[in-house]
């Protein structure tokens, strides 16, 4: 007999939804995507679109929902308004906001804030994946979180203490596909793989001048006029380019001393950071990205109630 | 009586034309400008689009034409091959390519190439307008050319030995256009002046930060979220950010020492790039742009022999 599911935990951001249900015991029982992200959502209702994807998902009536990312933006479908760093992760998941007249409990985990005059930074989504991450009460870590928006955290004993962003995948495609470098990657660059030679060579350049991309973005350029760079190899450059300086600039703000960086990613992205840390000389932790995501949502459901702590697992 | 035009002198790049009529002396007669840069002029015809300008300019038939730009690349009306670096400048202009079966006497000055295996670049247009920038045989010159793509160039003895490119324009225009950083710039962003604070500011962050732009272009927006940056201060921030990183990313390939950075510039980009270069710790010799290129046409036009050398002055 399947467990009945016991919360529906959603990650939902700009361009894009996940939803899972889950058990009592964070077991997922369904699962669903969709490119309802933030911008369409908008315009069809964020409650409409949450339930036909309930439905569809099998979600009985009245089951509660826990939610994290930029549907808790001013844009989205209730701001959730900022925690301040330092803040312990846990306090970050109790401050989850219910959306009221809802229908159903639905509450939306806040985004964290780092107000520094010099350095001022907001996340929606990583701090919930940061709970899930296995990081809590164990010290000093040091967290890359590689995306469109790059983020790296310092966690200590629980804490959220600073952060950064670094919009690396957002850089790759407004340049691939609006700067002079559209011509050197073509329409359709492939995905780059980290043991292209081109990436890792451009890479180790970017690590060596410490995070410096403006002296050698046109060079991709020169060398198809040049030298013959085709355009896998461009995609290759700029993308070892753009990740190698986020490491060597981070490290900057973050040093990572001789512990492991915890590298919260997925599938093909994991691996290229995997190895763009390697070059730089870290060793790595690695953190499945999807599933922190959703054990810090199960965790945000517990630390408000939401899952009976008495129910059985299944 | 008005001297006779002895050339037609013609910048002719990716998106503007410009020319003027010139008489044996080198004084301006007559000037035209046009958006038919390349793009345009490859539909309609180079010739055409040329024929039209100088008729309109007032140029008699005949009258001989010197040009230099992009009208030389491979895209353009007749690919003039790069000179390789280290080269003289007056080598460079005598390199000037015939365009065969024009009616007139047409040539193209040739653009530059370094073809180092780790700093590949290419120049069209800048090698003509440093050439009439008065560096010519006095030392060792570091000059600086602002614009869509920023050059810095090593002049030494009247020759270029080495130069690169930053594309700091390019930069500003594709992220205020196409990255989240348009939200903070808004539709239509002010003119930024030198004088403002948040420039200064961010200039001088980039400067001491060496040139890393990836770990602060995020702070922008943030900053909006967070301190209510406005939309002036954010083109502000963002154009501070990066002009004072291409001087910090320059300064490492070519150290200026302490001779004045040669800045070749007009308007309004001049005095930014002049304020940056001050909070840089640098002394500036200001070259105008405008009347560089046009006096390196005319040196170009002299060293091929299109002005009879014994023509009157007016």
């Amino acid at each position: 007999m399947s467990a009945a599911p016991a919360i529906a935990a959603v990650d939902w951001g700009t361009t894009r939804l996940r939803l899972w249900l889950l058990d009592g015991a964070g077991t997922v029982l369904a699962e669903r995507r969709g490119d309802d992200g933030l911008i369409s959502a908008r315009d069809k209702g964020f409650a409409t679109v949450l339930e036909k994807h309930l439905a569809a998902a099998g979600a009985p009536a009245g089951l509660p929902v826990i939610m994290c990312g930029m549907v808790g933006a001013r844009q989205g479908w209730l701001e959730a308004p900022y925690v301040d760093v330092p803040s312990p992760l846990s306090a970050v998941l109790r401050g989850a906001l219910s959306v009221p007249d809802a229908g159903r409990d639905i509450r939306i985990v806040p985004g964290m804030a780092q107000r520094l005059a010099d350095a001022p930074d907001v996340m929606r989504g990583e701090e919930t994946q940061l709970a899930g991450a296995g990081l809590a009460g164990r010290g000093r870590h040091i967290v890359c979180m590689p995306g469109t928006h790059s983020k790296w955290v310092a966690v200590e004993d629980g804490a959220v203490t600073g952060f950064g962003t670094w919009p690396t995948g957002e850089l790759f495609s407004v340049l691939a596909a609006h700067s002079i470098l559209r011509h050197s990657l073509g329409e359709h660059p492939t995905a780059v793989t980290a043991d292209s030679p081109a990436f890792r060579r451009w890479c180790e350049a970017a690590l060596a001048e410490g995070g410096d991309i403006m002296g050698r973005l046109f060079s991709i350029r020169a060398a198809g006029l040049l030298h013959g760079l085709g355009p896998d190899d461009a995609a290759a450059c700029l993308s070892g380019l753009l990740i190698g300086a986020e490491i060597a600039s981070a490290n900057r703000r973050y040093p990572a001393g001789k512990e492991p960086v915890a590298l919260v990613a997925s599938g093909a992205l994991g691996v290229l950071y995997g190895a763009a840390l390697g070059l730089a000389g870290h060793t790595i932790r690695p953190v499945d990205a999807d599933e922190a995501v959703r054990a810090g949502l199960f965790a945000a459901a517990r630390e408000n109630g939401m899952i009976a702590s008495t129910q059985e697992p299944a």
